[in-house]
């Protein structure tokens, strides 16, 4: 299965280069999340580790290789229960707690299989909106929690340190504390500042595409840098930064092994650990599920077709792995599944798009005929794309009429111009494995810089999850809905001006609020589940109930075209606007530079914090605006 | 001349509180810059005392009594340079100062008197934005500098503290710095975003427009508030706050007695005097007859004339005072003085809107006919309005046909809708000095309210000149043109797509950039003046070389009606859009509270950072936007 030997373009690095550096830095921040929250059982170290080396795996052998796993917000969550649970009784203990979590990677190996072989992906059916943006929140305010704790947390000591340390007296940890907050609201700031970088009318275009794609950890780099210029009369530990073994110490060794104690835990508690295990196994299965999906949207046309049965089987093996060796497993993620398809796509529409060009103007240097010259350009197209050429004719059709056209108005030569062929280009992803593998190799070689990732102040990585927390909110609906009740009834109009949810026009206002007041109230439920000590653990189980509800409950209370509306699955509403994969080609520029940066705005517009693509374009909505209910939604 | 008797509506205590606050703010920064400035020798007291007397004079005997006054950076700066002269001198020295300063508002107020007996104001046509706005930037550089200089001050002890205090422990002076940068950016960055407030769309309008009118009062009182919350175990005196004596204490009051001492100046230095006011005198004379020109700008409909030359001699006598009770003088101050008829005219357009809509329904329910309802209209008005029936005639005209064309269209009746009068209401100020005269009360009882002000950290100064910096960027046109040269090539059209300076459509690229650099240059050499220590007190020199330098030298360079775009003279541009007044008046709406926020932002986009008139509104510029130079303005 492995092709490696399909022959890549240099510039393959840009894209790795990207996913790397995305997925890294949120695996670093659940590793510092995770060593706090067990005690330093398992640390950075260890979920850089299990990214690598559940991604080297992946991209080998995996049926969709474009899907990026790293070790994910949930996995974090659940490690946390299954520690407190573990030290809540002598059994098991600290000292068990990696065995026992072991046990939990077995049984949910064991579900996802079964769930694998017994074709559950049909489930995704049911698996809507609703569901999925309440986790999707619920995540987000888990986030905001983690850095305000964190933030909060700069102005205490922590446990483990030696009392007599001078970080200790009063006054060092306020300076750790004020220096906390600077850099907490620093990273947040410029963070969400440099997410708007492409829309900046400064700088060349290269440098604000290198800002928006490589911009928040350039931001953490930057402040981490910053925070080793305090004065040298602050002792030593002043900033705060990431405690964590290096992966060559003992301390990161112990878990290697685990497996050999696996069979120390008692019985009963090998029994128990079935409970855990639905929990991670249903999480998994709709993530990971969820994520692959994300990576082959229609809009990429994708040729290599799904293989979701497949693609859980192998997370069953990668967690079996993970769990006998101790490291906490991955899955499927989000937003860095889509963005990895997005950026093997821009990068060989430009590919392309120079071939045909080029060979366009060979052929018009020498006079060829409008046939001839369009000839060879699908020529072209059929090689770099390695399509059928029946296929191809189809696609290019436009070109085709493009080029014909030409001479027929006025202007002659002039009317057709290789340099404009971007409208007509259709979208191509470079479907490899060697992308994939390259950025996981990437995270396994960055364990070895250990020693420099451990200057991060923690205080920069709250500030980072409060990012994540508000950049995953825009495209969420069930936020927008929120921010929806709370604008003024004279404003209302404003978010017709905007691309928007068409649930905006088609729904009448009562009904939308009727559904989010539902929606917060459940969402309330679910977070207070997440607070109760040890029961904490079963946090997935509303959401999984969440899906029945949605089934049988809510089409009593709503008429199915609202609830069409307000909760349709994702692939309808993808499938709801046809116009945009032209439209996005359509907003394709001739310079390249121009071009790749325009390109990847009309994501940035599409594409959420998820990743989820966007209902509606604003056209659309102009188009709609008058129509059915607005007037009910604008006074509603 | 008092005209208190003028009956008066009770809302005319909001632009009262809008314009207290407006003003008393930056006096209070600018008595905390002098007071370092002058080693204490002046501070906030006197600034806010000079103001408050400046004031009530001004709003009793002024000639454009909705001019305000106040001490103005200029005042400031020109202050610190006489300073650092004095001590320089035995002969003068501290002690003999603010005698000193005297002698310089003795020429001022002299030379002041001349200019108005002379009918000087005729040399404004010469004064054309090109002086004016290099001005403008050298202060909002000043400003920023002030803000740099004070931020970084806090990590430094502050001389004449005695050494052995805590606060000059390392660890205590890093905690105070770490302080006062979390101040200054929170203020800054929270003042920048209260700007926006009526655009937000959540809250009410009623709320919005309270953050956005009152928002960066009520930001610095936040931050003052938050400052007094830090833990016990920090040592008084830290963050460090407002070091300004009270009004009753000694040090404030020797300043009462300077014209005593000003006999002990040895003769020299009064004659070296005259130097310093030659300055002072210019930059008062222009500062202060743009003010008065912005608060009567032509589509405030303003009825009282203007009265420049009365004014200034006005402006003498008040310096000349000053002087002779040591206090700093005032001059005519911007953006305040718009803000302050623009808020008059908000509140009458509210009042006479209501009258005529009640007079309309009244009549309507009677059934009177349409010329009859129109007739009552009219004259609840004129009887508004007080202004001659004829002239109301005219001006009402689009109202009267509006009335008139009822029922001649289908809907009958419903086709002529009261409420809906606003678009044809004339903009209309309440001309009266009791405004101004309670404002400048406000600001004398304020003084009482010291021990209070006193609270506020200098770090929330800092934040505020920071503000105050970045807040009077935007309309400068010299910031826009050099803001456009930094804009890259393709992104240029973007600038079309807004507001936008008309000289960007009709000037080709490279003349507005030619300009912009002399600009630049001229401005740097302006900027390194103000560096040179003593010889500093010359800084506003270059500025009056420029308005002949524009006079007679920039013509051999740039075609007349490039010249002209780029740098009209204020009242030039202003007729330049004729459609404006009816744009505004057209944009109000109909319920009262939308009204006044609404008509508010209108005027938000109208009225730049110095309060004055942008140059075109959008409309216009699409009209014109594919004219002329746009495609060599686009490439160029």
């Amino acid at each position: 299965m492995i092709d490696l030997k399909f022959e890549l373009p240099a510039r393959i690095f840009a894209p790795i280069a990207y996913i790397f550096f995305a997925s890294a830095l949120p695996v670093i921040a659940f590793g510092e999340q995770l060593s706090r929250e067990t005690d330093g059982s398992l640390s950075t170290v260890e979920t850089l580790a299990s990214t690598a080396l559940c991604g080297i795996i992946h991209s080998l052998i995996g049926g969709q290789p474009l899907l990026v796993v790293g070790v994910a917000e949930p996995t974090v969550i659940m490690y946390s229960y299954i520690y407190t649970f573990a030290i809540s009784s002598d059994a098991v203990g600290k000292k068990l707690y990696l065995a026992w979590a072991g046990w939990v990677c077995v049984w949910t190996a064991l579900m996802l299989i079964l769930l694998a072989v017994f074709d559950a992906c049909n489930i995704l059916n049911k698996f809507t909106r609703l569901a999925g943006e309440t986790f999707g929140m619920l995540i987000a305010v888990l986030f905001f929690q983690q850095a305000v704790k964190g933030m909060v947390g700069e102005f205490s000591p922590t446990e483990g340190e030696d009392e007599k340390s001078p970080d200790h007296s009063f006054q060092w940890l306020y300076v750790n504390g004020l220096l906390g907050v600077i850099f907490t609201f620093g990273v947040l700031i410029t963070a969400l500042k440099s997410r708007k970088a492409r829309s900046w009318e400064y700088g060349t275009g290269w440098f604000r595409s290198i800002i928006a794609d490589y911009g928040v950890p350039l931001v953490v780099m930057a402040w981490a840098a910053l925070s080793l210029t305090v004065p040298r009369q602050v002792p030593e530990g002043i900033p705060r930064r990431l405690q964590t073994p290096l992966p060559w110490d003992p301390a990161s060794m112990g878990h290697w092994t685990v497996f050999m104690d696996m069979a120390k835990v008692p019985p009963g508690f090998i029994l128990a650990a079935i409970i855990p295990a639905v929990m991670v196994a249903g999480l998994y299965f709709f993530d990971h599920s969820v994520a692959s999906q994300m990576a082959q949207q229609k809009e990429f046309n994708i040729k290599k077709p799904s293989a979701y049965h497949y693609d859980i089987l192998i997370l069953g093996i990668t967690t079996l792995i993970c769990g006998l060796i101790g490291l906490p497993p991955c899955n499927g993620v989000l937003p860095q599944s889509p963005m990895h398809t997005k950026s093997l796509s821009v990068l060989n529409g430009q590919l392309i798009r120079k071939k045909m060009v080029q060979t366009a103007k060979e052929s018009m240097m020498q006079h060829d005929s409008k046939s001839k010259t369009y000839g060879r350009m699908e020529e072209a197209f059929v090689e770099m794309d390695g399509s059928a050429a029946p296929s191809a004719a189809k696609e290019l059709k436009n070109l085709k009429e493009a080029v014909m056209s030409e001479g027929s108005k006025e202007g002659g030569e002039s009317s057709f111009d290789p340099e404009k062929i971007d409208a007509y280009l259709p979208v191509r992803v470079i479907e490899q494995r060697f992308s994939n593998f390259m950025q996981s190799l990437l995270i396994g070689v960055s364990l070895m810089a250990m020693p420099v990732i451990k200057k991060i102040p923690t205080s920069v990585l709250w500030g980072y999850f409060a990012y994540m927390a508000i950049d995953s909110l825009p495209g969420n609906q069930f936020w927008e809905r929120i921010v929806l009740l709370l604008i003024t009834p004279t404003r209302r109009h404003k978010i017709l001006e905007r691309p928007h949810a068409s649930f905006v026009e088609t729904v009448p206002f009562k009904e939308i609020a009727k559904f989010t007041i539902f929606q917060l109230i459940y969402f309330l439920i679910c977070f207070g589940v997440t607070w109760i000590p040890v029961a904490g653990i079963l946090f997935p189980l509303p959401f999984f109930f969440l899906i029945s509800i949605r089934e049988k409950i809510l089409p009593k209370f709503f008429q199915p075209n609202h609830l069409k509306e307000l909760d349709g699955v994702e692939y309808e509403e993808i499938e709801g606007d046809p116009m945009r994969t032209r439209s996005m080609s359509l907003r394709r520029t001739n310079s390249r530079d121009a071009g790749f940066e325009e390109e990847a705005e009309v994501f940035d517009e599409l594409t959420t914090g998820r990743g989820e693509l966007r209902l509606r374009s604003a056209s659309v909505s102009q188009e709609r605006s008058n129509q059915v209910y607005p007037g009910n939604f604008l006074d509603g």
